[in-house]
Protein backbone atom coordinates (compact mmCIF):
# COMPACT_ATOMS: atom_id res chain seq x y z
CA UNK A 1 0.00 0.00 0.00
CA UNK A 2 1.70 3.58 -1.21
CA UNK A 3 0.46 6.02 1.82
CA UNK A 4 0.91 9.52 1.96
CA UNK A 5 4.02 9.78 4.06
CA UNK A 6 5.64 7.38 1.42
CA UNK A 7 4.31 9.37 -2.02
CA UNK A 8 5.83 12.18 0.07
CA UNK A 9 9.59 10.79 0.92
CA UNK A 10 9.94 9.63 -2.76
CA UNK A 11 9.53 12.79 -4.12
CA UNK A 12 11.74 14.20 -1.52
CA UNK A 13 14.63 11.90 -2.42
CA UNK A 14 14.24 13.47 -5.58
CA UNK A 15 15.36 16.29 -4.14
CA UNK A 16 11.67 17.88 -4.42
CA UNK A 17 11.50 19.60 -2.02
CA UNK A 18 8.60 22.69 -2.64
CA UNK A 19 4.81 21.68 -2.02
CA UNK A 20 2.68 23.87 -3.79
CA UNK A 21 -0.35 25.78 -2.91
CA UNK A 22 -3.35 25.82 -5.20
CA UNK A 23 -5.06 28.55 -3.58
CA UNK A 24 -6.71 29.41 -6.18
CA UNK A 25 -9.21 32.53 -5.45
CA UNK A 26 -11.95 33.37 -8.29
CA UNK A 27 -12.08 36.60 -8.39
CA UNK A 28 -8.27 37.02 -8.48
CA UNK A 29 -7.92 34.65 -11.96
CA UNK A 30 -6.63 36.12 -14.94
CA UNK A 31 -9.53 37.39 -17.37
CA UNK A 32 -8.06 35.67 -20.32
CA UNK A 33 -9.04 32.55 -18.07
CA UNK A 34 -12.03 33.43 -17.20
CA UNK A 35 -13.39 34.82 -20.49
CA UNK A 36 -15.74 32.10 -21.91
CA UNK A 37 -15.52 29.55 -19.30
CA UNK A 38 -17.56 28.62 -16.38
CA UNK A 39 -16.41 29.33 -12.89
CA UNK A 40 -15.56 25.47 -12.64
CA UNK A 41 -13.96 25.49 -15.87
CA UNK A 42 -11.63 28.49 -15.39
CA UNK A 43 -10.97 27.31 -11.76
CA UNK A 44 -9.28 23.71 -13.13
CA UNK A 45 -7.49 25.50 -16.04
CA UNK A 46 -6.08 27.98 -14.30
CA UNK A 47 -5.00 24.74 -11.75
CA UNK A 48 -4.23 22.48 -14.63
CA UNK A 49 -1.63 24.81 -16.52
CA UNK A 50 -0.40 25.44 -12.57
CA UNK A 51 0.26 21.90 -12.25
CA UNK A 52 1.24 21.48 -16.06
CA UNK A 53 4.39 23.88 -15.21
CA UNK A 54 5.90 22.69 -11.57
CA UNK A 55 5.05 18.53 -11.56
CA UNK A 56 8.57 17.73 -12.23
CA UNK A 57 9.24 20.01 -9.06
CA UNK A 58 7.14 20.08 -6.40
CA UNK A 59 6.90 17.36 -3.61
CA UNK A 60 2.75 18.05 -2.96
CA UNK A 61 0.25 19.87 -4.23
CA UNK A 62 -2.08 21.59 -1.41
CA UNK A 63 -5.46 23.31 -2.40
CA UNK A 64 -7.00 25.17 0.32
CA UNK A 65 -10.39 24.00 0.85
CA UNK A 66 -11.70 27.62 1.74
CA UNK A 67 -11.46 29.03 -1.95
CA UNK A 68 -13.44 26.50 -3.56
CA UNK A 69 -16.02 26.67 -1.22
CA UNK A 70 -16.40 30.43 -2.33
CA UNK A 71 -17.49 29.25 -4.86
CA UNK A 72 -20.00 26.70 -4.10
CA UNK A 73 -21.31 23.50 -6.32
CA UNK A 74 -19.54 24.85 -8.91
CA UNK A 75 -15.96 25.35 -6.98
CA UNK A 76 -16.29 22.13 -5.25
CA UNK A 77 -16.33 20.61 -8.96
CA UNK A 78 -13.45 22.02 -9.68
CA UNK A 79 -11.67 20.77 -6.43
CA UNK A 80 -12.80 17.14 -7.48
CA UNK A 81 -11.21 17.71 -11.06
CA UNK A 82 -8.25 19.15 -9.81
CA UNK A 83 -7.45 16.76 -7.47
CA UNK A 84 -8.69 13.66 -10.15
CA UNK A 85 -6.12 15.68 -13.17
CA UNK A 86 -2.98 15.23 -10.64
CA UNK A 87 -3.83 11.76 -9.99
CA UNK A 88 -4.24 10.82 -13.25
CA UNK A 89 -1.54 12.48 -14.71
CA UNK A 90 1.09 12.48 -12.02
CA UNK A 91 0.19 9.87 -9.75
CA UNK A 92 3.31 10.05 -7.60
CA UNK A 93 2.57 13.56 -6.60
CA UNK A 94 0.91 13.55 -2.94
CA UNK A 95 -2.47 15.98 -2.25
CA UNK A 96 -3.18 17.47 0.65
CA UNK A 97 -6.58 19.54 1.39
CA UNK A 98 -5.84 21.98 3.52
CA UNK A 99 -9.15 22.16 4.83
CA UNK A 100 -8.19 22.32 8.69
CA UNK A 101 -11.46 20.18 9.72
CA UNK A 102 -12.39 19.26 13.12
CA UNK A 103 -15.76 17.65 14.43
CA UNK A 104 -16.72 14.99 16.93
CA UNK A 105 -16.62 11.52 16.95
CA UNK A 106 -18.81 10.23 13.79
CA UNK A 107 -19.67 13.45 12.24
CA UNK A 108 -16.23 13.27 10.84
CA UNK A 109 -16.67 10.59 8.53
CA UNK A 110 -18.92 13.30 6.59
CA UNK A 111 -15.45 14.64 6.05
CA UNK A 112 -13.72 12.01 6.05
CA UNK A 113 -15.64 10.57 3.08
CA UNK A 114 -15.75 14.05 1.54
CA UNK A 115 -11.44 14.40 1.90
CA UNK A 116 -10.46 11.10 1.08
CA UNK A 117 -13.22 9.25 -0.91
CA UNK A 118 -14.84 12.01 -2.77
CA UNK A 119 -12.28 14.87 -3.37
CA UNK A 120 -9.52 11.80 -3.10
CA UNK A 121 -6.83 14.11 -1.64
CA UNK A 122 -3.93 11.86 0.63
CA UNK A 123 -3.72 14.16 3.26
CA UNK A 124 -5.22 16.83 5.73
CA UNK A 125 -5.24 19.36 7.59
CA UNK A 126 -6.83 19.57 11.46
CA UNK A 127 -7.56 20.95 14.27
CA UNK A 128 -6.36 19.69 17.51
CA UNK A 129 -8.59 21.07 19.49
CA UNK A 130 -11.20 18.41 20.21
CA UNK A 131 -8.47 16.08 20.95
CA UNK A 132 -7.40 12.04 20.11
CA UNK A 133 -10.73 10.48 20.98
CA UNK A 134 -12.73 13.32 18.64
CA UNK A 135 -10.33 12.46 15.33
CA UNK A 136 -10.34 8.61 15.13
CA UNK A 137 -11.98 8.74 11.75
CA UNK A 138 -9.41 10.42 10.49
CA UNK A 139 -6.22 8.74 12.40
CA UNK A 140 -7.55 5.05 11.36
CA UNK A 141 -7.28 6.17 7.82
CA UNK A 142 -3.58 4.67 7.74
CA UNK A 143 -3.01 5.23 4.27
CA UNK A 144 -3.58 8.99 4.43
CA UNK A 145 -1.52 12.00 5.92
CA UNK A 146 -3.50 13.13 9.28
CA UNK A 147 -1.88 16.89 9.53
CA UNK A 148 -1.92 18.67 12.89
CA UNK A 149 -2.25 22.21 13.51
CA UNK A 150 0.67 22.80 15.93
CA UNK A 151 1.81 26.35 15.33
CA UNK A 152 0.42 28.32 12.37
CA UNK A 153 2.18 30.90 10.71
CA UNK A 154 -0.23 33.67 11.19
CA UNK A 155 0.90 36.66 13.55
CA UNK A 156 -1.66 36.05 16.40
CA UNK A 157 -1.36 32.52 16.68
CA UNK A 158 0.34 32.67 19.92
CA UNK A 159 -2.89 34.12 21.64
CA UNK A 160 -3.75 30.47 22.73
CA UNK A 161 -0.98 28.24 21.25
CA UNK A 162 1.81 30.05 23.24
CA UNK A 163 -0.31 29.55 26.44
CA UNK A 164 1.66 28.03 29.16
CA UNK A 165 -0.11 24.39 29.85
CA UNK A 166 0.48 22.17 32.98
CA UNK A 167 3.35 21.74 35.15
CA UNK A 168 6.23 22.27 32.76
CA UNK A 169 4.99 25.30 32.07
CA UNK A 170 5.46 24.33 28.17
CA UNK A 171 3.95 26.49 25.64
CA UNK A 172 0.24 24.74 24.61
CA UNK A 173 1.75 24.08 21.02
CA UNK A 174 4.49 21.82 22.37
CA UNK A 175 2.30 19.89 24.76
CA UNK A 176 0.18 19.53 21.38
CA UNK A 177 3.47 18.16 19.11
CA UNK A 178 4.12 16.22 22.05
CA UNK A 179 0.41 14.28 22.23
CA UNK A 180 0.42 13.31 18.35
CA UNK A 181 3.98 12.14 18.72
CA UNK A 182 3.71 10.07 21.17
CA UNK A 183 -0.29 9.27 21.53
CA UNK A 184 -1.78 9.79 18.23
CA UNK A 185 0.24 8.38 15.67
CA UNK A 186 -0.37 4.71 16.49
CA UNK A 187 -0.50 4.32 12.96
CA UNK A 188 2.41 6.41 11.57
CA UNK A 189 0.22 8.59 9.74
CA UNK A 190 0.49 12.01 11.67
CA UNK A 191 2.23 15.25 10.80
CA UNK A 192 2.64 18.82 12.30
CA UNK A 193 1.75 21.53 10.67
CA UNK A 194 4.82 24.44 12.23
CA UNK A 195 4.79 27.58 10.71
CA UNK A 196 8.59 28.52 9.00
CA UNK A 197 7.48 32.31 10.44
CA UNK A 198 8.21 31.07 13.34
CA UNK A 199 11.63 29.46 13.19
CA UNK A 200 12.65 29.01 16.85
CA UNK A 201 9.68 27.81 17.63
CA UNK A 202 10.45 25.20 14.94
CA UNK A 203 13.80 23.77 16.07
CA UNK A 204 11.82 23.04 19.61
CA UNK A 205 8.96 21.03 17.66
CA UNK A 206 11.41 19.28 16.06
CA UNK A 207 13.58 18.00 18.97
CA UNK A 208 10.19 16.80 20.75
CA UNK A 209 9.03 15.13 17.06
CA UNK A 210 11.83 13.55 16.02
CA UNK A 211 11.41 13.18 11.97
CA UNK A 212 8.05 13.18 12.24
CA UNK A 213 6.95 15.37 8.79
CA UNK A 214 6.51 19.18 10.13
CA UNK B 1 -30.38 44.97 10.88
CA UNK B 2 -31.65 41.87 12.61
CA UNK B 3 -28.87 40.07 13.85
CA UNK B 4 -28.45 36.58 14.43
CA UNK B 5 -28.14 37.55 18.35
CA UNK B 6 -31.51 39.06 17.81
CA UNK B 7 -33.31 36.38 15.89
CA UNK B 8 -32.54 33.80 18.66
CA UNK B 9 -33.55 36.21 21.39
CA UNK B 10 -37.32 36.95 19.80
CA UNK B 11 -37.74 32.74 19.53
CA UNK B 12 -36.57 32.25 23.02
CA UNK B 13 -39.03 35.06 24.38
CA UNK B 14 -41.82 33.07 22.31
CA UNK B 15 -40.23 30.33 24.73
CA UNK B 16 -39.13 28.04 22.32
CA UNK B 17 -35.85 26.86 23.12
CA UNK B 18 -34.74 23.92 21.47
CA UNK B 19 -32.30 24.14 18.56
CA UNK B 20 -32.69 21.38 15.83
CA UNK B 21 -30.13 19.43 14.44
CA UNK B 22 -30.04 19.08 10.92
CA UNK B 23 -27.28 16.63 10.54
CA UNK B 24 -28.79 14.38 7.52
CA UNK B 25 -26.90 11.32 6.62
CA UNK B 26 -28.03 10.43 2.98
CA UNK B 27 -26.94 6.67 4.09
CA UNK B 28 -29.61 6.56 6.76
CA UNK B 29 -32.12 8.42 5.24
CA UNK B 30 -35.53 6.24 4.94
CA UNK B 31 -35.77 4.28 1.60
CA UNK B 32 -39.09 6.01 0.98
CA UNK B 33 -37.46 9.27 0.90
CA UNK B 34 -34.54 8.36 -1.48
CA UNK B 35 -37.00 6.17 -3.69
CA UNK B 36 -37.08 7.44 -7.35
CA UNK B 37 -35.00 10.82 -5.96
CA UNK B 38 -31.48 12.36 -6.63
CA UNK B 39 -29.42 12.64 -3.73
CA UNK B 40 -30.07 16.04 -3.51
CA UNK B 41 -33.98 16.32 -3.70
CA UNK B 42 -33.84 13.20 -1.55
CA UNK B 43 -31.66 15.39 1.24
CA UNK B 44 -33.84 18.48 0.60
CA UNK B 45 -37.02 16.65 1.18
CA UNK B 46 -35.68 14.90 4.47
CA UNK B 47 -34.98 18.65 5.76
CA UNK B 48 -38.00 20.17 4.85
CA UNK B 49 -40.46 17.38 6.01
CA UNK B 50 -38.68 17.79 9.89
CA UNK B 51 -38.40 21.99 9.15
CA UNK B 52 -42.18 21.56 8.50
CA UNK B 53 -43.04 19.76 11.57
CA UNK B 54 -41.00 22.02 14.13
CA UNK B 55 -41.03 25.24 12.79
CA UNK B 56 -43.09 26.40 15.92
CA UNK B 57 -41.44 24.34 18.78
CA UNK B 58 -37.59 25.64 17.75
CA UNK B 59 -35.21 28.63 18.02
CA UNK B 60 -32.79 28.11 15.41
CA UNK B 61 -32.19 24.91 13.38
CA UNK B 62 -28.21 23.79 13.39
CA UNK B 63 -27.50 21.65 9.94
CA UNK B 64 -23.74 20.15 10.19
CA UNK B 65 -21.64 20.62 7.02
CA UNK B 66 -19.64 17.32 7.17
CA UNK B 67 -23.21 15.62 6.56
CA UNK B 68 -23.43 18.11 3.24
CA UNK B 69 -20.18 17.54 2.02
CA UNK B 70 -19.67 13.69 2.40
CA UNK B 71 -22.19 14.05 -0.86
CA UNK B 72 -20.35 16.08 -3.02
CA UNK B 73 -21.61 18.71 -4.82
CA UNK B 74 -24.87 17.13 -4.66
CA UNK B 75 -24.65 17.43 -0.73
CA UNK B 76 -23.72 21.25 -1.27
CA UNK B 77 -26.57 21.57 -3.23
CA UNK B 78 -29.12 20.45 -0.95
CA UNK B 79 -27.64 22.29 2.05
CA UNK B 80 -28.09 25.72 0.33
CA UNK B 81 -31.79 24.36 -1.16
CA UNK B 82 -32.60 24.02 2.69
CA UNK B 83 -31.17 27.19 3.79
CA UNK B 84 -32.92 28.75 1.49
CA UNK B 85 -36.42 26.97 2.44
CA UNK B 86 -36.03 28.20 6.10
CA UNK B 87 -35.31 31.72 4.85
CA UNK B 88 -38.48 32.13 2.67
CA UNK B 89 -40.42 30.11 4.63
CA UNK B 90 -40.09 30.93 8.38
CA UNK B 91 -37.63 33.69 7.71
CA UNK B 92 -37.73 34.35 11.76
CA UNK B 93 -35.90 31.33 12.56
CA UNK B 94 -32.19 31.82 12.33
CA UNK B 95 -29.91 28.96 10.93
CA UNK B 96 -26.72 28.11 12.88
CA UNK B 97 -23.94 25.99 10.33
CA UNK B 98 -22.39 23.90 12.26
CA UNK B 99 -18.94 23.82 10.24
CA UNK B 100 -16.32 24.11 12.78
CA UNK B 101 -14.36 26.30 10.48
CA UNK B 102 -11.10 28.44 11.26
CA UNK B 103 -8.42 29.20 8.69
CA UNK B 104 -5.65 31.86 9.03
CA UNK B 105 -6.18 35.67 7.62
CA UNK B 106 -8.20 36.33 4.58
CA UNK B 107 -8.25 32.76 3.75
CA UNK B 108 -10.96 32.51 5.91
CA UNK B 109 -12.97 35.07 3.24
CA UNK B 110 -13.61 32.12 1.41
CA UNK B 111 -15.48 30.51 4.51
CA UNK B 112 -17.26 33.31 5.31
CA UNK B 113 -18.70 34.33 1.00
CA UNK B 114 -19.47 30.23 1.51
CA UNK B 115 -21.35 30.61 4.86
CA UNK B 116 -23.07 33.53 4.70
CA UNK B 117 -23.44 34.75 0.95
CA UNK B 118 -23.65 31.41 -0.70
CA UNK B 119 -25.77 29.36 1.85
CA UNK B 120 -26.84 32.39 3.73
CA UNK B 121 -26.90 31.15 7.51
CA UNK B 122 -26.80 33.86 10.31
CA UNK B 123 -24.00 32.12 12.62
CA UNK B 124 -21.38 29.69 12.29
CA UNK B 125 -19.25 27.59 14.69
CA UNK B 126 -15.13 28.45 14.84
CA UNK B 127 -12.39 26.81 16.57
CA UNK B 128 -10.34 29.06 18.75
CA UNK B 129 -7.09 27.83 18.31
CA UNK B 130 -5.88 29.97 15.74
CA UNK B 131 -6.33 33.62 18.05
CA UNK B 132 -8.29 36.56 17.07
CA UNK B 133 -6.63 37.83 14.68
CA UNK B 134 -6.77 35.01 12.08
CA UNK B 135 -10.88 35.25 12.54
CA UNK B 136 -11.13 38.71 12.08
CA UNK B 137 -13.00 38.18 8.83
CA UNK B 138 -15.56 36.54 10.75
CA UNK B 139 -15.80 38.64 13.71
CA UNK B 140 -16.51 42.16 10.96
CA UNK B 141 -19.41 40.55 10.37
CA UNK B 142 -21.74 42.24 12.43
CA UNK B 143 -25.43 40.94 11.91
CA UNK B 144 -23.99 37.27 12.27
CA UNK B 145 -22.68 34.81 15.16
CA UNK B 146 -19.77 33.42 15.64
CA UNK B 147 -20.17 30.28 17.81
CA UNK B 148 -16.23 29.84 19.33
CA UNK B 149 -15.89 26.37 20.61
CA UNK B 150 -15.00 26.14 24.60
CA UNK B 151 -15.44 22.79 26.10
CA UNK B 152 -17.19 20.20 23.42
CA UNK B 153 -19.38 17.53 24.18
CA UNK B 154 -17.28 14.76 23.25
CA UNK B 155 -16.07 12.00 26.07
CA UNK B 156 -12.11 13.27 25.09
CA UNK B 157 -12.77 17.05 24.95
CA UNK B 158 -10.32 17.30 28.03
CA UNK B 159 -7.13 16.12 26.27
CA UNK B 160 -6.80 20.16 25.41
CA UNK B 161 -9.18 21.58 26.71
CA UNK B 162 -8.71 21.20 30.14
CA UNK B 163 -5.01 21.50 30.76
CA UNK B 164 -4.09 24.22 33.10
CA UNK B 165 -2.85 27.23 31.67
CA UNK B 166 -1.31 30.65 32.64
CA UNK B 167 -0.66 32.15 36.25
CA UNK B 168 -3.58 30.88 37.90
CA UNK B 169 -3.71 27.55 35.98
CA UNK B 170 -7.16 27.84 35.04
CA UNK B 171 -8.42 25.29 32.23
CA UNK B 172 -7.73 26.38 28.69
CA UNK B 173 -11.34 26.46 27.46
CA UNK B 174 -12.32 29.02 30.77
CA UNK B 175 -9.05 31.15 29.16
CA UNK B 176 -10.73 30.72 25.57
CA UNK B 177 -14.41 31.51 27.29
CA UNK B 178 -12.88 34.27 28.69
CA UNK B 179 -10.53 35.74 26.05
CA UNK B 180 -13.63 35.44 23.91
CA UNK B 181 -16.04 37.42 26.44
CA UNK B 182 -13.23 40.15 26.77
CA UNK B 183 -11.48 40.85 23.28
CA UNK B 184 -13.51 39.47 20.47
CA UNK B 185 -16.93 40.43 21.43
CA UNK B 186 -16.43 44.10 20.22
CA UNK B 187 -19.38 43.67 17.54
CA UNK B 188 -21.33 41.57 20.40
CA UNK B 189 -21.68 38.95 17.83
CA UNK B 190 -19.96 36.29 19.58
CA UNK B 191 -21.81 32.86 21.84
CA UNK B 192 -19.44 29.94 22.69
CA UNK B 193 -20.02 26.05 22.29
CA UNK B 194 -20.07 24.64 25.87
CA UNK B 195 -21.39 21.15 25.88
CA UNK B 196 -24.53 20.09 28.43
CA UNK B 197 -22.26 17.14 28.72
CA UNK B 198 -20.31 18.74 31.24
CA UNK B 199 -23.12 21.24 33.15
CA UNK B 200 -20.15 21.44 35.92
CA UNK B 201 -18.05 23.16 33.22
CA UNK B 202 -21.22 25.28 31.57
CA UNK B 203 -21.75 26.80 35.32
CA UNK B 204 -18.25 28.14 34.99
CA UNK B 205 -18.02 29.45 31.53
CA UNK B 206 -21.89 31.20 32.64
CA UNK B 207 -19.92 32.91 35.66
CA UNK B 208 -17.28 33.99 33.04
CA UNK B 209 -18.93 35.42 30.29
CA UNK B 210 -22.00 36.78 31.99
CA UNK B 211 -24.96 36.08 29.36
CA UNK B 212 -23.02 35.62 26.41
CA UNK B 213 -25.27 33.09 24.22
CA UNK B 214 -23.49 29.75 25.47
Amino acid sequence: MTTFIKKLEQCWQQDNLVCVGLDSDYDQLPTAVKNLRSVEEAMFTFNRDIIDATHDLVCAYKPNAAFYEAQGDAGFRALIRTVSYIRETFAHIPVILDAKRADIGNTNLGYVQAAFDIIGVDAITVHPYLGKEALAPFLARKEKGIIVLAKTTNPGAGEFQDLPVGESQEPLYQAIARHVAKTWNTNGNCALVVGATYPEDLKKVRAIVGDMPS
